[in-house]
């Protein structure tokens, strides 16, 4: 799903009413990040609260080449990693997670060993039918059974689009609430739902709803589920003892447009890319009684800060004996206050770009190949900036590629033309990356951009350049 | 200003909280139309209920040319025309025009002889300055009398942006109501600030005030000056007896973007142009008391039909003796039908485009000529679609090029090209243009996409292909 998938983040057929109305009771987060451009690397960092590049999703048989879990690989999330439900299990947390886990289909893997108490859901996206012994169809589990698979118990119709998997979802979140209500036990709900992940779907009644098509429709439906869980939560009176939030792990897959792939709003290419279409999602927190209804937050966000969020609300600390990338969201959700942090955009192995403030700096540009791209593969469709939605891996590293996304927020400005446009030099000083790879917090320079995007004064127009030396 | 210049709209800064406020009291137009993507021929639209076509502000010395009334031009609004000052001047309403009126300059065109009773602008842009005898810089009126020029005493600094225009505008505006208030007559104000328009200015205390730059601070002014106003109506008790309308003569235009130009959220192209970032308007509906809170409509409105609207609250008929080309929208207001209607998309004396419904049909494709594009003009920055932004004039008169508006609002997949890739022919029966090129009404064809946009199954994913004869 994209940033602008929802009716509150403009989208023009307005079709999401619950999530709007959550974002009107809690608040909206504009600046809020997802740790890489696709699924599996994007979770694994929301449940440990770590860069893939610390977590282990990523690859190095590829330059930038994001890393997922595939059918056919072997790989997932190490024994070593403390994931979110582990940690809040010590605190009496009842964990489950219902849907798409995609941090492994082995054993070893398995959610129930990694923290989750139950599961009803599936180890991969919905991918098929195979329906060939080499390539068996997706399974989808009940806590240690795989109670069926896709297309052969779970049917996904992929000439209509139907499927009621997100209403057995719904029914999966409403039962465990109600469950973990009864008993007075504190839970923890991963609902990861992926009915707009094509191949899209919708259950029958939602199907022809939209006026965007079947994607629109699976939005429609998870926007329905998300009130109906809402509503569930306030009538049995738990809604101002649980913390909600709402996001999703990439940018709307543009390649799959417009039947099977959402929209990014005013942002440039999507799913796969470090471009703001890529990363920056929709965010709602809701929580009645403590988050001020109608909030808007700059802060700047990341799937990242859930881990640490979540354990702040749970009273408890992060692990100490690791880096921890998530920061604690709870100053800026319920005291307004801006916490002072970047947002690192990384592809597979590759810090690709940096967001400090309201500057991004691009140090590797690339949407996809030449080779993809003639084969009709195109991440940014209908869209093109020279010399920044590159069909070759540019290296920028010594001197970035820099944007002001407040001025820019579809970066087709690059501040270096822009200042030679004005005649003018451009002022770079923010942020490199480190030598062996790591990120490297942009360093505070009161007399460069980084604290320009703060201070800039009225009478300078363009802060980011300066007069050319004579 | 573009669609996507308000927070209500998506945009990222959400910095128009008076806007914002003003939908949510009141009702937001997704689906609201300019009549010509320039601000001349526009502003005769709004004020006469008629396309520019017919009022009179169209050309014939270049196809498909946007027409306007620049400073050295010796046209403007034809006696003939009745505008809608004059038709409520009859029904004892006092009228007024604070800010641009650009439909002439000489005396025969001034707004006092088309049925404004008090002025306070300029009969111009504030282009400038020129400070020569051969072309003076543009003069600002109050009524009959010229009280100044633009740069000379009206100071516009194009070094900061600095200028106070808005806040006279507001102060004029306030003024007035407060004078009809207390006089307890009828009023209607045409409130017709240009501040985002290039060179675009904000007053002192609004300068750095935006994540956007120049142009958002213009926006927050405008947005801050609006939120005045609604609460003075408030404050002087008549917000139940005065409908308010807040919309654009043109998309954003983003030949000035950055520094000097707004957004069309995920739309196509802008200003100039009939793609949908060129005349898709953001708008909002107020009257505490009448239109429900918090209403979004989906009506398909054009600016032509404020002329209508407006006539239809003063219990006033619309003239009978000439084709208006405005509805009276107050069924879609007060009552949340949808009022079944075209929107023509012109570009000078050429019908581009026709809306019925999600579908959106191109007779002609342009952005700009290739010898402007040379020069650095760009419609479309960073936006290319093939075969659709063309800078050459491209005529589909036979078969048009036919866009879904609710799957693809971006325009970035002629449905031709999609039904191609699922192998099914493209089924074309919507609405031609007349043989004299004035509009035809698109004809409701039960088998054709103009019903399917209402009635198509579910079961049928591309509505508008069929499968080829064989």
């Amino acid at each position: 799903m994209g940033w602008g998938d929802l009716g509150a983040f403009g989208e023009p057929s307005k079709e999401t009413p619950n999530l709007d109305q959550m974002a009107a009771e809690g608040m909206l987060f504009l600046d809020f990040y997802t740790a890489n451009p696709l699924c599996s690397p994007s979770r694994a960092a929301l449940l440990t609260g770590r860069l893939p590049v610390r977590n282990g999703f990523y690859t190095t048989n590829g330059h930038a080449r994001n890393a997922y879990t595939p059918q056919d690989i072997v790989g997932g999330i190490q024994d070593s990693e403390l994931l979110l439900p582990e940690l809040l299990k010590k605190a009496g947390y009842t964990n489950k997670i219902i849907g798409k886990w995609h941090l492994g289909h082995r054993p070893q893997f398995h959610p129930l060993r990694h923290g989750f108490h139950e599961w009803f859901g599936s180890p991969n996206c919905h991918f098929g039918p195979y329906d060939n012994r080499e390539r068996p169809n997706i399974p989808v589990y009940r806590d240690w059974e795989m109670v069926g698979r896709y297309y052969e118990d779970f049917k996904i119709d992929l000439k209509t689009g139907e499927a009621n998997l997100t209403q057995l979802y719904l029914q999966e979140a409403l039962d465990f609430i109600s469950k973990q209500q009864a008993s007075q036990q504190p839970f923890f709900l991963y609902w990861a739902i992926d009915a707009t992940h094509a191949p899209v779907y919708a259950s029958k009644q939602f199907l022809g709803t939209s006026q965007r098509g079947l994607y629109g429709d699976a939005v429609r439906e998870i926007d329905d589920s998300i009130g109906k869980i809402l509503k569930h939560l306030q009538q049995l009176g738990i809604s101002e003892n649980t913390f909600v939030f709402f996001t999703s792990d990439n940018g709307a897959a543009l390649i799959s447009a417009p039947e099977q792939g959402g929209s990014n709003g005013p942002f440039l290419c999507g799913k796969q890319t470090t471009f703001e279409g890529g990363m920056r999602e929709p965010a709602i927190a809701w929580w009645p009684g403590h988050i001020p209804a109608g909030g808007v937050s700059h802060q700047l966000g990341s799937v990242m800060d859930l881990f640490s969020t979540s354990l702040s609300l749970a009273n408890l600390q992060p692990p100490s004996d690791r880096q921890i990338d998530g920061i604690d969201l709870l100053p800026a959700i319920l005291q307004g206050k801006l916490i002072d942090r970047p947002i690192f955009y990384y592809r597979g192995n590759e810090l690709m770009a940096v967001r400090a403030g309201l500057y991004k700096a691009h140090y590797w540009t690339w949407s996809n190949s030449w080779e993809e791209h003639s084969k009709g593969i195109d991440f940014c469709p209908g869209q093109s900036v020279d010399g920044v939605t590159t069909h070759t891996q540019e290296e920028h590293t010594v001197l970035p590629l820099l944007f002001h996304l407040g001025r820019d927020p579809g970066e087709k400005y690059p501040l270096s033309r822009e200042c030679s446009k004005a005649g003018l030099a451009t002022q770079l000083s923010m942020c490199t990356p480190g030598k062996d790879g790591t990120p490297v917090l942009p360093v505070r320079n009161t007399s460069g951009p980084w604290s320009a995007s703060r201070g800039w004064s009225s009478s300078t127009r363009l802060p980011w350049c300066q007069a050319s030396p004579s």
